[in-house]
């Protein structure tokens, strides 16, 4: 079981969709942001400041990434980039277990 | 916003219901357990090892402790206690932010 050790996490969730998409904020011994998150079954939009790097840990889902036209099919564990000042689509078809990491500029 | 420093965190979520009760497991600097969680809106059974200490962050629910008839209603913030080696249940109204200590024998 990997964890991150030597971090701070913040006590309360991050709710998205009524509960759908909910996260933990970690942050790291060097004072990057780490989200441990899980996504139910639907369809949902998320919006970026700055890039993003989405590492699935388990799940059954596609994503649309910005600029594409086609979706990107997800059985079990990925990764993924998203740029700054983008949104991108993902559609969750079984309970979804992620870490998105907001790597510094 | 409260937060613990100097913990571990584990990477992959605990999964509970088809994900409508998930958590992640943190390890204070002390050794000790808790996990944060969310649960969605449902009914749940959950049995103990250890003694439990279930602090409600936010929510709307109902909780059955283990040996009591009647239901303890929590809208908002609550902490409760449940003996080890017990069964405890849960009606969840609305999403359920909670974060739930081990403490050591």
């Amino acid at each position: 079981m990997s964890q991150f050790n030597q971090v701070s996490v913040q006590k309360e969730a991050n709710i998205y969709y009524d509960g759908q998409v909910t996260s933990r904020t970690v942050i790291l011994e060097n004072g990057e942001k780490v989200t441990l998150g899980i996504m139910l079954p639907g369809s949902y939009e998320f919006g970026t400041d700055g890039p993003e790097i989405m590492e699935i840990l388990s799940g059954d889902l596609k994503v649309l990434l910005p600029g594409e036209e086609s979706w990107m099919e997800i059985q079990g564990q990925a990764t993924f980039h998203v740029p700054a000042k983008a949104s991108f689509k993902l559609e969750i078809r079984k309970v979804t277990d992620y870490c998105c990491s907001y790597p510094s500029a």
